[in-house]
């Protein structure tokens, strides 16, 4: 593209590898006006005014004297590019939000699972073994009870009208309570309602972003408020809810089950990947939980691919009309 | 209790063992005007009006020249029971559908889980495994497409109010169609319907009971319209599926994925219990596939045993007042 005669209204540059499907998808959705380039590595003559990236370099940040835009083709925003960021005001950061339908059906799925002790019950049975079935069921009923719905954005607000579908009483947790839509049951609170919703809480399902303000939200006070009949989810981040807190709970009974997608340890090479305990505990020796390998952002999955693109082109095309770019990020408040 | 003074206006006796908490709960919710015996046998001088059974035995039907209702205490009507019925006319069937919440519930739960191919991501990442991170995401996205809901009785409207809530557009099939409550979005079609609405379902739940129009309702022919992007769940009875057209779809990957609580072989015994397979094709080899021993009535979940004993005193106490007990049985049509 840099040879084009014509200057566009907008360079973005893609850093990392994209298949030719995700490119075709993206340039079918995009405006004229915006110019592409992508790779691992950068342009030979870097002048782009947007990069796409969720951990770029010192050197990818540096390289271009037009760049004002940062945006991360996922939801949230990872330490080191926050650090990076904030010596960098100049640059506004964005993000992706086309996955939040995938996120919450997975949130939707981990509580449904756990819930019902599904994993368990398939072992046996793959054994030819139906004995659960003639012993006590621990598996936990939700309708008619409460769930708790914490971050009530894009995520949220799916997780929350699912639990509606399931017949639940459904309460959402967000940092500047609104009022729901009218047509909604759900009941949106601030943060200094969460021990008391927890205290009659079925389901507790987590959504929030981390920062400074959720890493440890749910700690061993919040837990404690907890009935011994109740599931938690957490599709956001694993430190949002405190790993020693949340494993002992859940060994001891004084928590029914869990679903997890996001842990506390992550493989860090690609020799990692398939020897990865994804807790400093023994999550994997609990039978009370569903154990995920972080695919809330549908990673992988085709039709999810093409949202991401389509979104992002969303977001380039409104960038290159000089109009506002939706999901801005607050690099000071880390999401 | 038959040592009572005053004759009760209805006797029954409910055939098989009942645990304290169960009887105290029935008892409760009773009308003095209701009478209860039980036991594994039949009682001494068996005059009982009412019984309650499943499966009781020819000796059980004709011991008691008062008996005018059987009370299955569960939905559906066991072949056996249904045939000794058809003799004795003069004997009225009903059901309880106590656990038409948890039913829809575990077809929620296997509907999600089969969808998003929770069991192998579950046993990768106990073992370390985080590899299918990174590979292609064979998970279906349910949000904007079609639920079929075959069935719509007391578990199949929760079953399509919970796809709503998943944002799905639902149809439902019944026998004998009917239009949605105003309020619900889901639509309802004869049984002519089937072949059309599978065409382009990504979910169908089967929740109907088992009898001559519906044994392999779902057989090739049917399953053939289905989209290779689908998922099948089956709460009803295994047969409403033939057995060799559903694994073969499964096995060539003609049917993404499959959610099963009904079987087509079940343990026949104590000692079968921990060596049976659910099919005479290999379902436990099967990756896509999501196997629950038929667990559907919430068998041993406390909270649900508590729901069966005060569903059964609303009947015995409507038998006793000689109004109308809920949920008649048509013997004919085999539910």
């Amino acid at each position: 593209m840099v040879g084009s005669a014509v200057m566009p209204a907008l360079w973005a540059h893609l850093l990392g590898a994209y298949d030719e499907d995700s490119l075709a998808t993206l340039e079918r959705a995009l405006d004229p006006a915006v110019r592409i380039s992508h790779g691992p590595e950068l342009p030979a003559q870097p002048a782009f005014d947007l990069l796409v990236a969720g951990r770029p370099s010192t050197e990818a940040l540096a390289s271009s004297p037009r760049l004002r835009t940062l945006l991360i083709p996922y939801a949230g925003l990872p330490e080191r590019t926050r650090t990076l960021l904030r010596e960098r005001p100049q640059i506004a950061v964005h993000n992706l939000h086309h996955n939040a339908g995938a996120a919450a059906e997975l949130a939707a799925a981990l509580l449904l699972c756990a819930a019902k002790f599904l994993v368990p019950l398939d072992r046996a049975l793959r054994a030819g073994d139906w004995s659960p079935r003639y012993r006590p069921n621990p598996s936990l009923l939700l309708g008619g009870k409460r769930a708790v719905v914490l971050g009530y954005g894009a995520i949220g607000r799916r997780v929350a009208a699912f639990c509606c579908g399931l017949d639940m009483e459904v309460a959402a947790i967000r940092r500047r309570p609104a009022p729901a839509p009218a047509t909604s049951s759900v009941s949106v609170h601030g943060p200094e309602a969460l021990s008391d919703l927890l205290t009659d809480a079925t389901a507790v399902v987590v959504a929030l972003p981390l920062t400074e303000k959720t890493r440890g939200l749910l700690g061993e006070t919040a837990l404690a408020c907890l009935p011994r009949e109740s599931v938690v989810v957490n599709v956001g981040r694993g430190a949002v809810i405190d790993e020693t807190a949340l494993f002992t709970r859940l060994q001891d009974g004084r928590i029914r089950a869990a679903g997890l997608d996001v842990w506390y340890c992550y493989p860090k090479s690609e020799a990692q990947r398939t020897c990865t305990r994804p807790g400093t505990l023994p999550f994997e020796e609990l039978e009370n939980v569903v154990l995920s390998p972080h695919r809330g952002g549908a990673l992988g999955m085709a039709e999810a691919e093409r949202a991401r693109m389509r979104a992002l082109a969303t977001s380039l095309n409104a960038a290159a009309r000089g109009e506002e770019i939706p999901h801005r990020v607050d690099v000071a408040e880390g999401y």
